[in-house]
């Protein structure tokens, strides 16, 4: 059985998805719960990497097992295993070749930011604290510049070795929830930290330190050094995946 | 000088506002910075206590000193010292005899809860996970039997040695925000557990377990077997505090 589970944690205390050598990840805990509960050792394939102190409301992954646990029931029995800052949303069957890397069709983040003079400890688990003179209205008119297909090379860390940087953004938006904004945005993908300098780099027109017309530029010439800073992990939440099958799969 | 602090604190690790032989209190850790500031022992008075676990986004207390630091200074300068989970939202100063406890005409409690079968690690820090099967419109019609002037002994734990428990509910509502509910209430005072022993009542409402009228009657009879569960505090927020002087005081 291919199994897909939609997996919920607070990324405060892990160092990020995937597995490291050292130090607390989602995926060794998820990895960990499944084999208590089947004895099964199997490799957990998530829709893409989270970085240290990222959240996500809703990260996808799959596994193959042998177990006769029903599919939808892998839920409750891994989430009685599971520590209190990952769950399993829900578990599901999904045909052999679902692969919750490759089958992804888009995803959602979000960042959570609030303006204030002083750190508010209780937004401050899962937002940035920004400057009070910040101009969110120019940040929400420069989103646009991120829509379409474009080669996002400007995002990309020096040194690395991707080849492929173009990417499609299909909506991004800013908008206020809870005492706070969020800027959200949906992909085919996104490159290392992108999300991050995307809102470092809206920071910078809400400062007023460029215009939006300056951020295209900067998109249409890829130059690396012009971008905003890498913002910190922890505003950070992937808030949805999508996939072709995204009704249960009627095995 | 008379100072007034406005208080923001997460209160997951914390045991409450007020100063305890043993364990880490909110009170303890403002006097401690206000000592390291000024090299004064004050005696800081809040609105009221919040128990284990309760969080402030507005939190009042005051103090008297004899610093010549500015009055709205206090705030800045105490946040250098202050762990993360406690910040000093705006410092002021007011009239001698103003009384963070005393001259408190009321307080705003929010208590926010979810709907889900599974836990929802980036929900659980301050929010309580009820059944799905909850119906919470019968609870937002029954918010309206707190309303008003009323003897609220049935929410007065046993053992209490309090005597007057008649109190004002100036406004009750429950509202959805941020993927969950808040209930919201606004009264002259409140006894002790008693806005989280409102919402296990609520909950009663919800669950079909009891009717609007029955609450209802539950508080005129001030019958203390028949409220629902003392909810778990990590729900609970104290919103705001409001004075007559609400303003700036210029000395």
């Amino acid at each position: 059985m291919n199994i897909k589970l939609t997996i919920c944690y607070d990324g405060t205390d892990f160092l990020g998805w995937q597995i490291q050598k050292k130090g607390r990840t989602v995926q060794e805990e998820v990895e960990k719960a499944i084999f208590s509960l089947t004895g099964e050792r199997v490799k957990l394939v998530g829709s893409g990497r989270t970085d240290t102190g990222v959240s996500a409301m809703a990260q996808v992954a799959n596994f193959k097992t042998e177990s006769t646990i029903k599919p939808e029931k892998f839920s409750l029995a891994l989430n009685t295993i599971l520590p209190s800052d990952v769950k399993v949303l829900k578990s599901e069957l999904v045909p052999d070749d679902f692969s919750a890397r490759f089958s992804a069709l888009k995803k959602t983040y979000e960042y959570k930011f609030y303006k204030s003079k002083v750190e508010i400890p209780i937004l401050e688990r899962f937002a940035l604290r920004v400057n009070e003179s910040i101009d969110v209205s120019k940040m929400q008119d420069a989103v646009e510049v991120f829509l379409g297909e474009q080669d996002f090379k400007c995002f990309l860390k020096s040194g690395s070795s991707v080849k492929n940087t173009v990417r499609t953004i299909y909506d991004a938006k800013i908008f206020e929830k809870d005492d706070c904004f969020i800027f959200s945005v949906t992909g085919n993908g996104f490159l290392y930290n992108m999300v991050r300098t995307m809102v470092g780099s809206l920071l910078l027109v809400g400062e007023g330190k460029i215009t939006k017309e300056t951020l295209s530029e900067i998109i249409k010439t890829g130059d690396r050094k012009r971008v905003g800073r890498t913002v910190l992990a922890k505003g950070l939440l992937l808030k949805e995946v999508v996939y072709q099958q995204n009704t249960t799969y009627c095995g």
